[in-house]
């Protein structure tokens, strides 16, 4: 590290930097799942997973008078990183930091972390209390999974398929539309709901694992590029997207003109999906649409992400997408 | 809840209604560990230890000039929880909320964290990165201990002694005298250290563990008699404590006299001990002596806390400590 600010190295390059001191500080231990969606255990015949994400009030809840889906969305974000490594909910943690709230909004907002709790089938089992001058909701999940069935962002191969579990661009189009103060028409309000109140994958992630047959996958909190971007790092491989093939629902466009945004930003690059990025070889790939809900997007190349639109011109993609501590997308 | 704030219940309220909130929630499950230092997941012959513990710049950091001790004592807050249960370390996550902080710092900070992981053998396994205004550390560890060698708060009888493993009120005078600006005379730099680099119990909590002889345990890090009283809930005794012999060092003396405080008040409220408190039937209680060193401080009860001075007197003591969310030591 050099003498100058952290901004101007992002998230990324941070964390990097924080794997290679943690690996260098254990040479003769194998840290299973650094860099990945979450840290495993060796615990015998399967790996515990374990994950933690943390979310501020000014950062992380556009609507900061929804206690209860600040409760749920915390709970969601830890589960989409246990859903991410394939891994079976076990438990869930919650460290907060708290103002002097009113009872009432502290027990909305404990309500939410509960119904998510029961949602995912995830026991609140400890945490911690302090206080502070915004809320601070720091969760920690554990799950487990088979060692032979972990999902890995390393796994994936020339030739594979790409695949994502659900519609990209809503989550960011729901938060921008509650950030810009534009009142949602009624046909935007699941656009508004999937920010306010999104579900992790964990079904879908199940059924997935238990199959063996998906070669990489992540979940897409950082952004579809961003994420092919860390399958791209730890297989060494690259991206081939067709542009038209990337499920982005109508309201997508609607709400992104209602607020001046470029309707393929939220979808490509602003994250908020709580959606799985997948990639299998073709007939594996195959198999696994008559499993879960797929929509195949591409195919896994040698290097580089490249995007193709309807009309056959082709674009590198950057592979960027929300960096904190680099102020946002860049 | 009724419509008041938070601040009007404290802590411990907070917590035990979430408690039973996390139980209702799953009246299914068994809920190990839960109200305990650290919560338990079921692998077989052991448990799984969990624990989360968040540190604030503003409010656990008594000097925010010294980066690497904020990374040093986060570690140890988490692994003081795991000894207190018994268990080794295996693991420790860390996820962060920084302001753009200084290369420099942001490296002394992370030198810290890997410094005391190495210390206390727990690799860096995960964790995740945001920004905030203020540095918030936010760590969770795992560890690993035998079913039958678990060390709880609830297993306390009438007629076992109480003993704790160090001396008390050093992290409270230190941390005190760093708040009250007064430069440190050289025989109170331990007092200083003990408050900024603090050292968690993890070898003696795993002799006493392996042992078997306690009949329970807990850290201090909330203050002796609110420590006691946890152990009073949960295994529903009581304590009487001679106060001759609770071991509070001379220098504890010497700075609660320079900062005006009261030195007693430092070593049986304020927190900040890094040792543990324990009890066991007498005949245990030696063999444990000659297994880790120990300062047996009173006896367990039937009902209450009770001090019996050197003349004889007696006091009831309250259950207080710091109570979070309270306004600091009630």
């Amino acid at each position: 590290m050099s003498h100058g600010r952290i901004s101007s190295l992002g998230e990324k390059k941070l964390v990097s930097w924080i794997i290679k001191r943690a690996r260098a500080s254990f040479p003769d231990s194998e840290l299973h799942g650094l860099g990945d969606d979450a840290a495993l255990l060796d615990i015998g015949d399967e790996y515990l997973v374990l994950t933690s994400d943390l979310l501020l009030e000014t950062r992380h809840f556009p609507d900061p008078s929804r206690p209860y889906e600040m409760g749920w969305k915390t709970v969601t974000a830890n589960m989409s990183d246990l859903a991410a490594m394939g891994s079976k909910p076990e438990a869930f943690m919650l460290s907060m930091a708290l103002p002097d709230l009113e009872e009432d909004f502290f027990s909305s907002l404990i309500d939410g972390v509960m119904d998510a709790c029961t949602h995912y089938r995830a026991p609140l089992i400890g945490g911690d209390t302090n206080e502070s001058d915004e809320i601070i909701l720091s969760g920690m999940a554990a799950g487990r999974v088979r060692k032979d069935r972990v999902l890995l962002k390393s796994g994936a191969r020339t030739g594979d398929l790409v695949a994502v579990t659900g519609p990209l661009g809503l989550g960011a189009a729901g938060t921008e539309l509650i950030l810009s103060g534009e009142k949602p028409a009624k046909n935007h309000e699941a656009a508004v709901e999937s920010s306010l109140k999104p579900l992790a994958p964990v079904e879908d992630a199940l059924r997935i694992a238990e199959s063996g047959l998906a070669s990489s996958v992540t979940d897409i909190s950082d952004g579809l590029v961003s994420e092919l971007g860390e399958i791209m790092d730890s297989s060494r491989v690259g991206f081939r997207i067709f542009k038209e093939k990337i499920p982005v629902p109508r309201e997508v466009f609607e709400i992104a003109s209602i607020i001046n945004r470029d309707p393929m930003e939220l979808a490509l690059y602003y994250g908020e999906d709580f959606e799985l990025v997948i990639t299998a070889g073709p007939d594996e790939m195959k198999e696994l649409s008559g499993i879960t809900g797929l929509h195949v997007i591409g195919e896994v190349t040698d290097s580089g992400i490249e995007m193709i639109d309807k009309d056959g011109r082709t674009y590198t993609l950057d592979v960027r997408g929300y960096e904190h501590l680099k102020g946002g997308v860049q």
